[in-house]
């Protein structure tokens, strides 16, 4: 057996303390796999005297992780501090211009820097690995990297975010309220103390903006994608989507159109109860890809936690201890093109419209009326009323419209005298 | 760019035509991501003569496809012509003696003579890739091998056969037998003229042998699976388990037991409604996955056809063109370990019985009396009478309950008189 791949790893939090559990307990298996064992020979966090789930007493204290760049020692280097900048940026940047390895869970780093970085690996020939940075457990970028590379990707739909598909699967279960669910998941370890990266969809939306990069070959843009998380959505349009045959989810979406303009949204949308994406549910993701010619595709697990993450780590290590190195976005660095970006006002679909009104007299037949006037069928509708003092739900499904024509029709309906709070819209995608 | 990977394709059928389909639509990408252009020099079938829907005046036509083990001009040859035997392995074989790359999507052949193929690639350097193998346009063998890597791997679940499951899928749907849905799928194209491989669950299990090697680092041994198919399904056991609250699927499923003991099994199975392998229908192919670090994973994709298989082709090439390289069970040949096979009688689990009797009174205290004194108890019992003549059906649900005390039992229950054909039994499984 060949000379151990020699790492340093930096970042002990819940993932980097994965990646050593990993190491440690299956050395054997994956040295045997890897063509040869994968020796931790150095690790640096924050805080050397902090208490640990794993024993890192054999490993040398590296108090700077950017040192870790131009150690001789080490082949590569784990980066798992995270954040698009500061050191993270710096220790990555380095490596890559020393040609030493890179293997991060990084997503806001790849999707704010993703072309950048793609030069740099390119120019010095180190590889920059990141099936971490994506969707946990689910080996998503292998596959669209190399899995699907006889196809030409025309979608990738997916549930990116595992914080905020637990809060939706347990209001829909209990029946709290999004402020109550994200409390118990604060508790419980399931959030962050700063829940907005998560719940405001910036996390999910970090790693599609990846994922459209690879899946068309094109420079990730992050700051291209209109984003909404899930703090608007109520108990009340969860089970007014079950009534509906539906379910929510915080759905990323990227697909290429004929004329080659790339759409990526990150928003919450209705999947219906029969699609195997409906069932993906708490804390597990889903990628759902469709190619011209593997149609399509679904891979689901779990979306966060110690063990599936550090497991990609461990991937992309042993892809690296066997030699294997692809090009950061599928295509050589120079090749990505700037993206055409298309919005999401021309896109056609059903959609879901809950209107709060004070009283349903008459509003029915402005509503119709209005939507009539905006060329959108509705394809069901739903009353309901909380509690006698409180304002009535009017809850609308349309046949394929176009969204532009919701919006504006929404934005009419909301100037009505009895309409007492902007309508919500949601996209409803069938698989 | 590099020189291109010059390759031979042997079997022009439906995966073969497919895969030069997508070398020909897809050329300039491929070429992107392989980092070099995929030219196919020579073809080979059985038939010169035969017209196709592709394109293949502009490759050289060779007669035995052996020689393209030996022709120099090659750096790899696809072999898609099936069979363990004959052509097919000989031009492997070969192939692998000589030191070139070889990408198949022949099952039998690497679930009956997997572990000396992999020594003998092993030895003379050359890769055996077989993506297309097992679950179509499913990247499992790239999951297992690279993937979850970092991973023991504790059992593998899987719906590994296209034709079967579109055939229990439309029983369910139309209420048709298995033969009235056979003939229809035979007229469309969705079963073989011979439907035995599939129908009886061979090729299904072909597939599973490949993924127990490669899930558990040991050598693959398809003669020593129980194997079961699809013809003894009723369209009354659909239903019955559609009230219960089941859908019935061809499950093939490998798990390693605490004491290193390996159990592999393909037989029909009950899977509950709201998990997420029931949603898989249809052609659609599924593997579930579950290791000790990432946890569950469930990978869903086309099983069968031109594309998704021909697909899985093409990203085999373009890891060789990039050099990739791994074992072909994921670790040396030379690792591989005889497995130590446990039968399925000891397993746990709830199972259906369907019994058929002549009339229920009083055989329902006989049946129960059997089965309390083999320590089974029943969670729940449906009685139907399909018109007034036929015998009553008795279908009962388990509590979990040892598989041989339910054979032994179903076999007491099989000799008493009012019970008029053999009982039919399914193990359920929750995921």
């Amino acid at each position: 057996m060949s000379d151990p791949l020699r790492i340093g790893i930096a970042g002990l939090g819940t993932v980097g303390s994965g990646a050593v559990r990993i190491l440690q307990t299956n050395a054997d298996l994956i040295a045997a796999r890897a063509g040869r064992a994968i020796e931790i020979v150095a690790v640096s966090a924050r805080d050397k005297s902090k208490k640990r789930s794993v024993d890192i007493s054999r490993y040398e204290w590296i108090d700077l992780p950017e040192d870790m760049a131009t150690d001789p020692r080490l082949d590569a280097v784990v980066e798992l501090m995270g954040g698009a900048e500061g050191a993270a940026r710096s220790l990555v940047e380095q490596s890559l211009e020393t040609g030493k390895t890179i293997v991060t869970a990084n997503k806001a780093l790849l999707a704010e820097h993703g072309a950048a970085l793609a030069e740099m690996s390119d120019q010095s020939g180190a590889a920059l690995m990141y099936e971490a940075a994506v969707a946990g457990g689910i080996p998503i970028i292998k596959a669209l990297r190399e899995g699907f590379a006889g196809n030409r990707i025309k979608a990738v739909y997916g549930i990116l975010n595992g914080t905020c598909n637990y809060i939706l699967t347990e209001m829909r279960l209990t029946g709290q309220s999004f402020e109550e669910v994200l409390k118990r998941a604060q508790e419980k370890g399931y959030a962050e103390s700063d829940p907005a990266l998560d719940v405001d969809g910036i996390d999910a939306a970090h790693k599609l903006a990846i994922l459209t990069g690879l899946a068309f070959g094109v420079k990730p843009a992050f700051s291209k994608m209109p984003i909404q998380g899930i703090r608007h959505i109520t108990v009340a349009d969860i089970n007014h989507a079950t009534d509906l045959g539906y379910r929510i989810k915080l759905l990323g979406l990227a697909m290429q159109e004929e004329d080659g303009t790339i759409i990526q949204s990150m928003e919450p949308c209705l999947v219906p109860h029969d699609s195997a994406i409906c069932g993906v549910e708490g804390v597990y993701n889903a990628v759902y890809t469709e190619g011209d010619f593997i149609g399509t595709s679904l891979l689901v697990g779990r979306g966060a936690g110690a063990g599936p993450t550090a497991s990609s780590v461990i991937s992309d290590l042993v892809d690296c201890a066997r030699g294997i190195k692809t090009p950061v976005y599928g295509i050589p660095a120079q090749f990505l093109k700037e993206a055409r970006w298309g919005g999401l006002s021309d896109i056609h679909r059903h959609f879901y419209i809950r209107l709060s009104v004070i009283d349903k007299s008459g509003i029915l037949a402005d509503v119709s009326a209005i939507l009539r006037d905006h060329q959108i069928s509705v394809e069901a509708v739903l009353q309901r009323s909380p509690s006698p003092d409180q304002p009535v739900s009017i809850v609308l499904t349309t046949h394929d419209a176009k969204r532009s024509d919701v919006s504006t029709a929404c934005d009419l309906i909301a100037k009505l005298k009895l309409v007492v709070e902007k309508p919500t819209i949601m996209r409803i995608e069938r698989f």
